[in-house]
């Protein structure tokens, strides 16, 4: 028979300590990190990628200043069906410039959205389109924009799911940004969307500060108000068209380095993975592929908006892109979902 | 008389453990944040904001993520006389240049260059200068040319001071970008000097990384190379003339918050010190002031290249914005001086 082990008060105190810090360390290492996703090569693929490059001694190691990681925006990061949110903005503005320009009643296609006849919006060219985000993206303080994003953005409502639109974003996908911030990573948005559109709601909606949003954007002409004070006006002249190949373009001209993850889901976004693709050392590339009508929408070669070609797939599978499967990969869409 | 005072081990372990800590915390208290400076109201002033502004329980704090410091660089924290380092290199380009495209030698403003021609060299029109930065900053890949700087850098040196172009940087302005860093502000350049230039020493010399670097910038073309790997190829297109009223502008378009502070030296920054002074809350706005002859230059209203006119010292004394002395204000200016 052993004797009885005999503890000092000191003694109980550092076991103590020791079951709290071991208790601690086995819940962070049970606590996944991608709760809404399924168990599946694409949730694997970005633990994986994450570990690999944050640990010094795995030869895929990225040092901190290098852990940029882009992400698009519409289709990618919150719903972009049926139409991008930007443009909902734009023609809702339109009564709104209305008030000021009362000449723009009879002038299309402002006329059309203002006696919502939808048979001719329906018909709109890319021109048309394109006065319309003009004469409402443009033309005003930069801070008068700021404030009309953001109260617009407090109560319009999207149509199908009667929700904000800051509420239609995708759980899994924002779970991956802080799985990425929290080893080191800066997360930026590479948008085809306006740079000054998105920086209204990405901080508070995503965790990506004004100065992480990489997006289209036009030029600003510096003066001053009637008192004497320094103001910028947005003036009609696209600085950045950041799409396509403008999105490696606008990488280069506000981040300056290469990133070494990029996350898409449309054609808009192949130069991106592309030029992400091409850097040295470790690499993670995955486009979100809208497959799932039930939950979300599913589109691809056909559709306008987020357009995913059989070219993209074949390119992704070439390439070693991982094609994220909305419909089997996650869990849960919105973070409203029970 | 007292009874001797008794300690046992753990007293004394905390008697020796609060003496480290007081210890450290007086040492912390006495160094000097600027010790290059001499004290004087530019050098309180710097202090008290940074104090000021990363204090909670002071009315003039700013929440970390609006901590934004602009510095201009050319003459606000290296040396830009008699020639900007960047027009210097171009100028070294022309002859690299000329192997590759030999009828530059019968061309304008080419062959003045290439025949080492000062007196038609000195004549110069702006339109004669443009032409060689495009030549010599564009029509390559950002790679080769990244790669052509930092080559440059490494050896290349200012015939005054024989040192490299990376060793003429202010002391007092590296300590003040610290200090600011070491509160919690991201510190940026806001230069009329090239973005990509900037960014191949910014890291480095300055701890300012690439996406940081808010300068005149060149467009970018996407494209493949002959073996079909995606490269980026500067064109000439400027997209950013990072200068006078383009510095706000490029603050908005780069980093989308308005800076609590801004250092600058020239009527070329003169609206970002507007921009800066019109927001709300504690506000630092300063220019460094070129009155140093001995250890460095002495500049003002007439040279072309950091111009400072009396017009821009009377806004300065007009708005509050304090004016570093070189000569009264800096105890040291190189880091290489004793």
């Amino acid at each position: 028979m052993k004797p009885p082990v005999t503890r000092s008060p000191r003694h109980t105190l550092a076991l103590m300590v020791c079951v709290v810090l071991l208790g601690s360390m086995r819940a962070r290492a049970q606590t996944d990190p991608l709760p809404s996703w399924n168990d599946g090569p694409a949730k694997k693929a970005i633990i994986e990628f994450v570990q690999a490059t944050t640990d010094q001694s795995n030869p895929k190691f990225v040092p901190p200043a290098a852990r940029i990681a882009a992400f698009d925006q519409d289709g990618t990061t919150w719903v972009e069906q049926p139409m991008y949110s930007q443009v909902v903005y734009c023609l809702e503005q339109v009564p709104v410039l209305a008030k000021k320009k009362p000449e723009l009643k009879h002038v299309q296609p402002f006329k059309a959205v203002l006696d919502g006849d939808r048979a001719a919006m329906a018909k709109f060219t890319m021109k048309d389109l394109e006065k319309i985000l003009a004469a409402t993206l443009t033309g005003m303080d930069v801070e008068e924009f700021n404030a009309s994003v953001k109260a617009w953005l407090a109560s319009a409502t999207d149509h199908r799911f009667k929700r904000l639109y800051t509420e239609l974003i995708y759980q899994p996908m924002l779970e991956v940004m802080k799985l990425f911030r929290d080893h080191g990573y800066k997360t930026y948005f590479v948008t085809g969307g306006g740079q000054d559109f998105v920086r209204q709601y990405a901080e508070q909606v995503y965790g990506v500060p004004p100065e992480q949003v990489v997006g289209s954007a036009a030029a600003t002409q510096f003066g001053y108000d009637k008192t004497g004070k320094p103001m910028l006006t947005k003036v009609p002249k696209l600085l950045l068209n950041d799409d396509k190949a403008g999105k490696p373009e606008g990488i280069h001209f506000m981040i300056g380095r290469r990133p070494v993850a990029a996350f898409g889901n449309s054609i808009g976004d192949k130069q991106m993975l592309e030029y992400t693709g091409a850097g040295d050392g470790a690499r993670l590339m995955m486009l979100v592929h809208h497959d799932d009508a039930e939950r979300e929408y599913a589109y691809g070669p056909t559709s306008k908006v987020g357009t995913f070609t059989d070219a993209l797939m074949s390119e992704a599978t070439k390439k070693g892109w991982i094609v994220i499967s909305m419909k089997n990969d996650w869990k849960r869409m919105f973070a409203f979902e029970q």
